[in-house]
């Protein structure tokens, strides 16, 4: 086989495997990204309530505070930003979406709200391991302190 | 104040805040469990599919592979167990539910493959942490069979 006719070929897979990289990356539809991302809120939801219910309640469960805090702190440092995809700041596929459309054309604001709550969910989980009660409760405000900032901000009431 | 009644009044304080406590710790609806634990699946299963994009495409991103395996492991380990709750072994409130009716009446082998999972999902994250994608690969098929494993016996196919 002619050398050119080899080389052409070899670029061709090099460009091949790139491009099923980035098919890779890409497949995500805005109706799956939305889907995610809703799951993440969910799931930090269920577990804000659960230290809610620790810091409130008669008893204090120090290892399900510091689970629940480990998840939210994971789960907003897990890199959430790349669920919001073009074609995702409408609904899409069915699926309703509550962001607002200034979500995506102030950047700067939305990273100033995402490193604040990724800041505090740290925080909370490093106080949680504390075991103090009244340190995590007060941590546990500052936390959803920056939820609703960025809700209300960029959240579309439901 | 006569002596009695005040002590009847503690008391009833007593069992008014321990009520109030247990109160807000079965404020979960079945319909809510379902959702929640629903968003748990959902999130680690977009967090499997970055890591396997990282394992199987031209470029291996170390940081983004770090936060999904830590956002799984966070999640595996955070007590889901809790949202198996009563009512929630059907579908409940219009939420439709996917888990066997055996689920609940196997206790020891859900807590087996529980197990097994969240020991995996640590795995993957410590893993994770060395940037070695091969091991990676291999930690991530590993956990992988541990989803497998449990839908296979407790997951309704849909």
């Amino acid at each position: 086989m002619p050398k050119k006719i080899i080389l052409a070929l070899a670029a061709l897979a090099v460009s091949a495997s790139a491009l099923n990289a980035a098919h890779a990356q890409q497949a995500l539809k805005p109706e799956q990204a939305i889907k995610y991302r809703q799951a993440a809120y969910s799931y930090i939801s269920w577990n804000m309530s659960r230290i809610k219910n620790n810091v409130e309640g008669a008893n204090y469960n120090k290892s399900e505070v510091i689970q629940a805090a480990s998840a939210i702190s994971a789960i907003a440092n897990s890199g959430m930003g790349a669920l919001y995809i073009p074609g995702s700041e409408k609904d899409a596929g069915g699926v309703k979406t509550f962001v607002k459309p200034e979500f995506f054309s102030k950047p700067q604001e939305v990273a100033r709200l995402a490193q604040n709550f990724t800041k505090e969910a740290a925080e909370l989980a490093r106080v949680a391991a504390s075991g103090d009660a009244a340190a995590v409760k007060a941590q546990h405000g500052k936390l959803g302190g920056t939820c609703k900032a960025c809700h209300d901000d960029f959240k579309v009431r439901n």
